[in-house]
């Protein structure tokens, strides 16, 4: 491995295939001082790349065979596809010959291959998914996002750990203070989950400010909002359609012309820009929306090496643990559900 | 009881007081052919009422002693406060000398209320409250929106009879397309909740859409969005933070007269407009947020007046026991939590 960071780029994720996908890897080699690998099937690589300007850029061609679509059930589709783009791109990290991968196709793909291939944190049932969507909140953090639903409470004060260390060394908050969504402020709110994840949270070492209701996401006061992934999937299609809804509505109202449609797109597409860093796993990958253009691609790029070179990884499986043993769980033995 | 609905307003209820609720008692006299019973403590109502013109109008002040506020133990708060204006208000629609009461004082307290001195319908174990809430989907009632949290699928099953029910007789859907909302919208994707959910509501009779996605809720596939009362509840905060933030923003950027600033709080202000009818007691109770101004508890005892004149209780009484009886569950035993 060079010093240069080298990134695997699962060309045939996303809902518009290589076209896309090799123009935000073209965007991220200009822009970016990475090497990237493009993974995917190699005349559908090529065809694209033919398209683009990519004189002088660090760019490859990994090829590989089949794509695992949404929908299909992970582990199954891994083991009937073990040359698909996610496998090879995931596996391309677990061999040193790439530093992180990004994929925007199949979450559940990546996150069954990034567990096989490079393995979880110790004390973590399944890697979690979570980060700023709104553009009205454009700091705070929501976990879990829907990667895990029917969660356990040590299950949200693994996200609280993750989502804190998250805070910490990519948005620089020192002490981020973690909340749990719940229906009402005062202690004894909200269902037996939450209830239960309470006294966790009080024992684990973190700066646990407690319930936080739904309009209290807007009023800063959590940095790290934590939830049940099936609560948080909801809320963050929700808040899609929303904005959808209303530039469509702005638009009719107002003219498509009109800045409050450019203001209010603004705030909420942030959802479909790039991707975020799956949390827990032993490794470094980024995965995102399947509508994610080029541009969000690249940026997924430079994400990446950002992460890289605050050792997230590394620090959130430190802080993990120590959560953990403050709080007195040894790890989590929640059940879960894809 | 005259031919002229009386509706029973909780003087006291609200976050403003006696001079907003009696400002709306006077608009509603004014506006629509009502009795008002003005339910509080008699100097301050009559104060209010003193500010106000009332000639001609029929409202009469009833005596109360106490107020029930939100946080209080409803249950026990009622009990220690028997004379207190919700249980008075409550009181006089089961002595059938109002029609219907009205507060937006503590739902807890309305809720326990109605069920201790009206009761509930057969097979049902608490009250649900449900209703559109969203600017941009203003025909779509979501169901529960906080009343009952950590649901039992029969449950889920209740919620989506009434709403059905309501969105027939209130908002005049023959058919009402039913949804439960969730991760994914195949079968099996969800929670077990509403996993377990699904199969109770094939076979209810209902017009059944399957799983709903939260974006979905904006794209017109549901009529009735049966969720837990946890994710309603978040779903319901969570507009009412995002509307306010949303509009600050936009006055921010695009200044305060801006014609999008009154565009998207238009959309979204619904929640604070007035309140809702309580589904499944046998008889008649609005209640709404703490922060309804007067022309919202106008609206209020319109609506009630509108639900007195469709028999809106009866046909969800009878609607709800036909879902239970195609679906084969007796009622339902799930264990619930204020």
């Amino acid at each position: 491995m060079s010093d240069t960071p080298t990134i695997a780029i699962d060309a045939m994720g996303g809902d518009y295939g290589p076209p896309e996908t090799v123009r935000g890897a073209v965007l991220a080699a200009r822009s970016t001082d990475v090497s990237v690998l493009l993974v995917g099937d190699e005349t559908e690589v090529q065809q694209a790349l033919a398209a683009e300007d990519t004189q002088g850029l660090r760019i490859k061609v990994i090829p590989s065979d089949g794509i695992i679509v949404e929908g299909e059930h992970p582990a199954r589709a891994l083991r009937s596809k073990p040359k698909s783009s996610i496998a090879i791109s995931v596996g391309l990290v677990k061999e040193h010959i790439a530093d992180a991968f990004i994929s925007m196709g199949s979450t559940g793909a990546s996150m069954a291959a990034a567990v096989f291939m490079l393995g979880k944190f110790p004390g973590l049932e399944r890697p979690t998914l979570g980060g700023p969507f709104i553009g009205l909140a454009p700091k705070t953090t929501i976990i879990d996002l829907g990667a895990n639903v029917d969660c356990k409470p040590a299950q949200l004060l693994n996200f609280g750990a993750l989502g804190a260390s998250f805070q910490r060394f990519y948005l620089g908050f020192d002490t981020a203070r973690v909340g749990l969504l719940s229906v009402g402020s005062e202690e004894g709110k909200g269902n037996r989950q939450v209830q239960d994840a309470f006294d966790l949270f009080k024992a684990s070492g973190l700066n646990f400010v407690g319930n936080i209701e739904g309009h209290e996401i807007f009023q800063d006061k959590a940095d790290v909002i934590v939830c049940d992934g099936f609560v948080g999937n909801v809320l963050l299609k929700f808040t899609e359609g929303l904005a959808e809804a209303a530039a469509r509505y702005l638009a009719g109202t107002l003219g498509a012309d009109s800045p409050a449609v450019k203001a209010i797109s603004g705030l909420t597409e942030a959802a479909e820009h790039g991707g975020g860093p799956l949390f827990g796993i032993n490794g470094l990958g980024i995965v995102g929306h399947g509508r994610t253009r080029g541009e969000g691609i690249a940026a997924s790029v430079a994400l990446a090496k950002h992460c890289m070179e605050i050792d997230l990884v590394e620090h959130m499986r430190e802080d993990l643990a120590t959560a953990q043993a403050s709080a007195g769980v040894s790890g989590d033995d929640g059940e879960v559900n894809a």
